[in-house]
C-alpha cells in the first residue's frame, strides 16, 4: 500500500465521518416551515452566503477563506450537538465540549490537513481576523431571515424577544454594517407584525 | 431606496428561494442509510470534498472555483428535479430542463452576479475544463462511497449492475485517476460482498 492510499484512506475516512452532520438539527425551520434544519445544510446556505454578500463586508477579505470556514465550522456539533443560541446553560461548557470533538474528529484527518481545518475552526470561534467576522456575521444573519419568514416560529417556540435577538446579534455588525442594518430592520417589522414580542417581561 | 439595498433584495431573494434544495432528495441515503439524501447537504459535503481531495486531480486546477462550482451545481434541480442517473428516459429532457431552471433561479441575482453563477454551472456542465472535470469526478465519486456503506441499498433498489456503474462513472477517470482506482477497488469489493450484482441479464 503507498502512503498516497492511505492519505486517501484517512480523507475518505473523515468524509464519512461528517456525513453525520446531516442528523445535526437546529432551531431553525426551513423556510416552507416544513421540518427543522440539519447543519450540513445550513453549511451549505452559509457558503452561498459568503459567496454572494462578500462586497457588504466591512473588511477586506478572503472570500475564499470564509467559505472555507463556514463549511467547516459546524463539524463539531456532530459530538457535541448544536448549541441554541438562546441558551446560556448549554453556552457554558459549549467551548470545552467543541474542542474535543474538534480534537477527535479533525483527527482523522492526515495530520496536515487536520492541523489546517482545525486552525480554521479555531480563527472562526476567535473572531480575531476580518474572514471570522464576517463568517460568523453570516452565521448569525440567517437564521434571522428563516425566523422571520417561517412567521417567527423558533422566535415564538423558545419564548425570545426583539430585545434578546439584537443583544445577542449585535456582533453581526462586526463583520458587516449592512446586513447589521438589514437584520435591525427585520426585526422591527417582526415586532409590527406580531412575529416576535418586544421585550422579556 | 439606495441602489446597494435594492441589490441586497435580489441577492436575499434568492437565498430565500435556495432554501428549496433542502427539500430536493436524491436517490442515495445517508451512510447510516435513515433516510435519502437532499441535494443541499450534497452539495455541501462535495464542497468539502474539493478542499480535501484537491491533491488527487489530474492536472493543476483553482480548487476554489471547485468549491464554487459543486456549491452550486444543483441548484437547478429546485425546478428540474434530481434526475437519477441510471434513467435514460429522463435524462433526455435534462438539458432543457435545467437551462430553463438555471435562467429563471439565477436571474433572481444581480445581473452580474446571475451571469457569474450562470456560467459556473455552464462550466461544470461542459466538463471542458480542469475545474469542472475534477467537480464532476467528485460528483459521481461520492454517491459510490454512500452506495457501498448502505449495503449497496440504492443499487438493489434500482436494479443496477457493476457494468452499468462503471461504464456511466468512468469519466471520473477524467478528474482524477487516483479516485478512479479506488472506485473500481470499491465496486470489485461490492460484488464480491453481494451488494451488487455484476451483470445486467
Amino acid at each position: 500500500m503507498t502512503s498516497d492510499t492511505t492519505r486517501l484512506e484517512k480523507q475518505i475516512q473523515f468524509l464519512l465521518e461528517i456525513d453525520k452532520l446531516k442528523s445535526v438539527y437546529r432551531r431553525t425551520y426551513l423556510i416552507d416551515a416544513d421540518r427543522l434544519e440539519n447543519t450540513a445544510e445550513h453549511s451549505w446556505h452559509l457558503a452561498i452566503l459568503a459567496l454572494l454578500l462578500a462586497e457588504h463586508a466591512n473588511e477586506p477579505l478572503d472570500i475564499s477563506k470564509v467559505v472555507k470556514m463556514v463549511l467547516i465550522h459546524d463539524i463539531v456539533e456532530i459530538d457535541a450537538g448544536d448549541t441554541y443560541f438562546y441558551d446560556m446553560q448549554a453556552a457554558a461548557d459549549k467551548a470545552e465540549r467543541e474542542r474535543a470533538a474538534a480534537q477527535r474528529i479533525f483527527g482523522i484527518l492526515p495530520a496536515d490537513q487536520a492541523l489546517e481545518f482545525r486552525e480554521l475552526w479555531e480563527e472562526f470561534e476567535s473572531g480575531a481576523t476580518p474572514e471570522s467576522r464576517f463568517a460568523s456575521a453570516l452565521d448569525r444573519f440567517i437564521p434571522q431571515l428563516h425566523n422571520f419568514h417561517t412567521r417567527g416560529r423558533t422566535w415564538k417556540e423558545h419564548d425570545v424577544s426583539a430585545e434578546r435577538v439584537l443583544a445577542r446579534n449585535v456582533t453581526i455588525s462586526r463583520g458587516s454594517t449592512a446586513l447589521w442594518e438589514w437584520t435591525q430592520a427585520l426585526i422591527a417589522r417582526a415586532v409590527a407584525e406580531g412575529l416576535l414580542k418586544e421585550k422579556d417581561v
